[in-house]
């Protein structure tokens, strides 16, 4: 029988929790599978006091991270204390004392990512990262080992259940924004904080994470460009549905080729509802990934939750212990690629939806349409809602325009104009259009 | 510099063009994210005069696969020959011969599976198939690695794309299956012969495999159902869309906690048009696997084809170079779990669509009813359509029954008893409604 590996578990909030509690439920199912025995040693927590809602054998806790990392009978370190602070110090020592990592921390990798992946390279100990995106899904597993011999033409994804389970209850049930958040939050969907989440940079944390994996070197947060959903209204899923389209906050990752350019941002985006993307609601995830050997695939699952992101960790920790026999040969990230442009969004083509709000009196159509043709921005439809009058009066009615594909710089020059007409709310909802693969044939 | 891993591919069909074609197009990239060198010393053939669409270097070719196998400087075995006699002596020869094996072949494995990982566990050296389902679809990785940790409580999915391609272009155009079949053979989506696509054997080698990386052991191909679509007809899209669902040939792989029994068949099923499945089109699969922890997750992608297909396989190949440097913990399968038994068809439940043929006279829907009632089998919905005369001025209409979930079994036997009533058809179609997992929250 050989010597069990001993695992050092730093961290027991959600994810923590859920990751000691697989381990100790399906503990046979791994050992069977995986052949190679383990237990966990250590646990480190921050408060050794707290109540905890899973019963751990005496002596195992200790409240410094320290100890896992000093411990010689520890293997692998698994990182889910959270924050970039202690986690970065302790992701640092654990490398330096040559034990690998495993970790579900986005945040850390989009700040100090560049610096641990080097660390990793230069010290031959690899940092396993599944959890850090997608959640249960195993999109980190597959860029790396499954889809290794495709050039990536495309991530395109929809990667923050918060934001997706709210923009869903707008859809599907016609609430308001407001009124679909604090259901999320009452459901424990949103946090009680949950910024990150609607404003897109949980998002971007992980779009970075899979642009690294993609093009081979990480890549710092002032690249990506990044708009949340706070300002999706009920009236834009009204005119979406009418079009053929649902509205979902998305990640794309798409590499040019002709310029070896990369473009990458995050924002609500309309996507046609015969897409297999416009189908995924709640708290779901997905991420499409488009290869030039593979073609189009679709990666589907819970984006987050202790379950889910605790199955992720543990897979990590299965590969990090059939690994940490032969290292010289892992399957964590190393650079292996120089950094690529990064497309400016203004630089970035899509067709777009426009909303105005405008006073309902003859010539504003003929002013905006002129100024978007001004700028030699095609309209391929419009469409108009009657609205309500104001406290003057004045009826204000909601106006539609699809427009043709162009360069976002060229739209918000021919919006910065606009929006000094008179009788034109300045402020109109703009949507990108998501031209998505084929899903048939 | 490490000395090259050396290959040797046996087989230069449609698939291993595609891989020594990817693997000369994409090396530099294959060795820069696997950091390991490689190259292809040998590749066997059956005929070393027929043309190739690939151009190879002079020396290269050998008409004896044993020529890979005993060439000592040949590390990794890839087995894309086809069929199952001479695959079988080959992968038995490199296994013995301590050569890893990649493979695509479900074939072999649905006959020979028991035997070769029998011989795999023995000698310590893994088989690797990622290719024999799922095609680029990284499902067999997943299952291995990813999902280590769970326990699998389904396995649902799409996993033959001619069949799929022609139920799509049935539901969406409105040909029938003859048109829609000449279709795909014209596109090049089936074969000249598509018995096994069509028969639902292709699907069901998949899912033994699935079955079997599920559960632990392989099964022999009598264990499962298998049931196709050569009958399914036009008019049955008509009523599924009007009752809001699509028919896919669904596998449908579970187990049952109760009995600690397994569930396990091939068969045309409708399901719901809001589950994701259902927006799965044209020549794709996709694979909805629900395990303990993860909860939901689906893999969407090309089933097949010459390139899909050689990402799966290289995706096997990059694995077995690392792992060969310490085979002592490879990921390949080993049987780990005991064999479980398969429920008879006649005992697995679910809801029905049943169609009948009626000649158009007053009665016809009361004596169907009553048998039904008295094999206590409930009825939730009913429709019907009018039909036109046949030869002797006859009415012959289709009428629907959508019956609660019951035993297979005793739906049979109640189908057993209307067949012998007069003015009805005697063979219905009959259709499983499949209950599937939410997508949402």
């Amino acid at each position: 029988m050989e010597k069990p590996l001993q695992l050092g578990l730093a961290g027991l909030g959600t994810v923590g929790t859920g990751v000691y509690e697989t381990i100790s439920r399906n503990h046979a199912i791994l050992e069977a599978r995986a052949q190679i025995p383990f237990a966990i040693r250590k646990v480190a927590v921050r408060d050794l006091s707290r109540p905890r809602d899973v019963e751990l054998p005496p002596g195992l806790l200790t409240d410094n991270w320290r100890d896992l990392v000093d411990d010689p009978e520890i293997d692998i370190i698994i990182e889910l204390i959270g924050g970039t602070t202690e986690a970065y110090r302790l992701v640092k020592a654990a490398l330096q004392a040559r034990k690998p990592v495993v970790t579900g921390n986005k945040a850390l990798l989009a700040e100090y990512g560049s610096e641990l992946f080097q660390l990793s390279a230069t010290m031959g100990v690899p940092l396993y990262f599944e959890a850090s995106a997608g959640g249960g899904i195993p999109i980190i597993q597959s860029m790396q080992n499954s889809l290794i011999c495709n050039h990536i033409k495309s991530i395109i994804g929809i990667i923050n259940g918060t934001s997706n389970y709210i923009l869903s209850s707008m859809e599907l049930e016609g609430v308001s924004f407001e009124t679909a958040l604090a259901r999320a939050q009452q459901l424990g969907f949103a946090e009680a904080d949950p910024t990150f989440d609607i404003n897109g940079w949980d998002a971007a944390h992980k779009a970075l994470i899979l642009t690294m994996l993609a093009y081979g070197t990480p890549l710092t947060s002032d690249k990506i460009y990044v708009s949340g959903i706070q300002g999706v209204q009920q009236v834009d899923f009204e005119f979406a549905r009418k079009l053929g389209y649902n509205i979902k906050l998305l990640v794309v990752i798409r590499h040019h080729d002709d310029t070896d350019a990369l473009e990458l941002r995050v924002q609500p985006s309309f996507i046609p509802n015969d897409h297999i993307l416009a189908s995924v609601d709640g708290v779901f995830n997905a991420i499409a990934v488009d290869g030039d050997i593979v073609g189009e695939t679709l990666f589907y699952g819970r984006g987050a939750g202790k379950n889910p992101t605790a199955s992720a960790v543990i897979a990590d920790v299965i590969t990090a212990m059939r690994e940490s026999l032969h290292p010289e040969h892992h399957t964590g990230f190393h650079p292996y690629d120089k950094e690529r442009r990064v497309l400016n969004i203004n630089e970035t083509v899509t067709p777009c939806y426009v909303r105005f709000r405008v006073a309902d009196r003859p010539g504003t159509i003929a002013e905006i349409a002129s100024s978007l043709a001004w700028h030699k921005i095609g309209i391929s439809a419009t469409s108009s809602t009657k609205g309500a009058p104001d406290e003057h009066g004045t009826m204000w009615n909601d106006l539609v325009f699809i427009l043709h594909s162009c360069p976002w710089g060229q739209l918000q020059a021919a919006l910065a104009e606009i929006a000094q007409f008179a009788d034109i709310d300045p402020s109109p909802a703009v949507f990108r259009i998501e031209k998505l693969g084929t899903s048939s044939t």
